[in-house]
């Protein structure tokens, strides 16, 4: 189905998501043995001169696509973003202190909970209302001078929800951006630290990537876990990295820089994402689950007028080669993930298929 | 130089570590579709069937080899054994209580730290007072039964010591089993815990491997931050794991199998070790840095008498397609680790090395 591999199928999977085939094809090429080291990336040291050049690469390629001044630190953690969650309040939120959360989904909610064992994460505010289908109205935050910092989830993978532009607040702003890092600009002066999870815009699962600016890094607490100390990955490489996982992130890193940097994959990703939208509000078959104005362009939840009839979707497209449509076991119905790797030609590929199903059922 | 890829040279690194040949070959073949899902492994969901089994197969595999029975969970977590010297006091050691720790090197000492920050992380022996070269007479541990758990590094790839027996103690025991899980049988009864970082010997790094026993799970601390509270991945899948790493851990685990399982590889791990340890043993110009009776089959580390000739030894050996025989920069001299995949013909060109470049410069 795929334009080049026959094998290779339209993958439309919330995370981990799909990969540019250029990189997988590159993997290829480099095992089992990598460059002049005798061995696959796997099995070279990660104090090698080898692997070092993989990491620097790697930081060198975000702080080119991203513009980060020297005031960045870029590190590479195991663990998942879910382990940010208590990482982030553990270095700067003091037992005694406050930090804001914006609660607009599942993982929001879990990054919340976890502040509130260590001080008190105070609640911003929420779209639990109406199954967090929508971004509050900034009017109506209850914002305080006191939050040390103030998180939110740039996109809501499983509600098909996104921040249409940075939350304009006075403390450092924190970002889970696991699943729209590098989908757009990013404007780095407001913010203190941002992670994301590898696992769909980036990479495969196994990494997580974290921007945290020096002077936020200074305001972290004392006697941290040192694993769990931010300072302690700033200051150098202190244990064995997830290297494989570093390895794909810069040659994933290499394909968005062919693909015209930030703003080039930008465009591709609005082409995309209008392209799927304007086929569901064209339609009276289809309907959109997120309201207009906090709609993502990462993740395109939907569904059909007529519910009987999605898993007969969801079994004939993947039938037609268009895998993972299904939506989150929470909220039902049908999600498209097109992650940056997502091709055009994949979202036409579902489009067409839409267009056939509303008229073979409509 | 590897009868089988010629571009494949003999690889020592004491970690990451080389891995089977087949199972690179096998990764190859798999990329970039996998099974039938029109994607590489990376790009399929965690909560697919087809990762679902490879998880399961792994664990099954892991069962099968080490005759686990029902009681103990195995999971599979990011951040590297380093985590674990965190999270295993915060799971288990009470802010007053105390856990022993067996002090044999670097490794060991970290966790030793990390305890100290929760409770008493208290001493029961070290071998520090000779740098590490040994590992300390049972007979004069101090040993306590308030103590919940004693923890101890089994192999220590620093310094090329082993413990050549499971330490017999009343509590239950901890161990960084990271550079000899799988290597050789385990006493499991003695055990609540075991973790390991896959590089060495079990699959690339990024993911820790962890067997924790039912009756040992039951006594760790409430209100624990979710991702470090092991009762939470023992209940489930609680956020994406390490997935490319999970299914290289698989087909080695099924590697193992083919090689006799853990009888097996302990007997070819001896052979190995035996012919380096013979061939420094029999000769005036090697020497050993560990006690005889501290020896380990994972990591042997040596020097030559004339220390000046060392840099020329490891350059000479990387031209002869030996890796990474240097050994670790706070010890110097040489050390060849080898872990289960390393070869025994690996090991038979290395001696073959050693004795050609004692008789040009002996």
């Amino acid at each position: 189905m795929n334009s080049i591999d026959p094998n290779r199928l339209h993958n439309f999977s919330a995370g981990p998501g799909t990969l540019p085939l250029a990189v997988l094809e590159s993997v290829c090429e480099e095992l089992p043995v990598f460059a002049q080291t005798g061995s696959s990336v796997m099995e070279i040291s990660h104090r090698s001169p080898e692997y070092i050049q993989i990491e620097a690469s790697a930081r060198e390629r975000i702080t080119s696509l991203l513009g980060l001044s020297q005031d960045w630190h870029i590190l590479f953690l195991g663990g998942g973003a879910s382990m940010q969650f208590h990482q982030v309040p553990l270095n700067f939120l003091p037992h005694d202190g406050q930090a804001g959360y914006l609660l607009t989904g599942s993982w929001a909610k879990k990054a919340h909970a976890e502040a509130d064992q260590i001080g008190k994460g105070r609640m911003i505010a929420s779209s639990a209302d109406s199954g967090f289908n929508y971004i509050p109205d900034p009017s109506l935050w209850d914002l305080s001078s006191d939050d040390v910092y103030v998180h939110y989830t740039s996109n809501n993978t499983i509600y098909g929800t996104q921040f249409q532009s940075t939350p304009d607040v006075d403390s450092p702003l924190v970002c889970d951006a696991s699943s729209d890092f590098l989908s757009r600009p990013i404007e780095l002066d407001r913010y203190g630290l941002i992670y994301a999870g590898a696992q769909k815009n980036i990479g495969p699962a196994g990494v997580t990537v974290i921007l945290i600016r020096d002077d936020f890094l200074d305001t972290r607490k004392n006697s941290l876990p040192t694993m769990l100390d931010y300072g302690t990955h700033a200051a150098k490489c202190f244990n064995t990295p997830p290297v494989f996982a570093v390895y794909i992130v810069e040659k994933v890193l290499d394909w968005l820089q062919d693909q015209g940097g930030i703003s080039g994959i930008q465009k591709i990703n609005h082409q995309k994402a209008s392209l799927l939208y304007s086929t569901i509000d064209q339609s009276e078959f289809y309907k959109g689950t997120a309201e207009k104005t906090s709609r993502s362009e990462m993740n395109v939840t939907f569904r059909l007028h007529q519910e009987d009839l999605e898993p007969v979707f969801i079994h004939e497209a993947a039938k037609h080669g268009l895998l993972a449509l299904k939506g989150h076991r929470s909220v039902g119905g049908m999600r498209a993930s097109i992650y940056n790797a997502c091709t055009l030609d994949s979202v036409k590929v579902l489009v067409d298929f839409m267009k056939d199903f509303e008229k073979r059922n409509g």
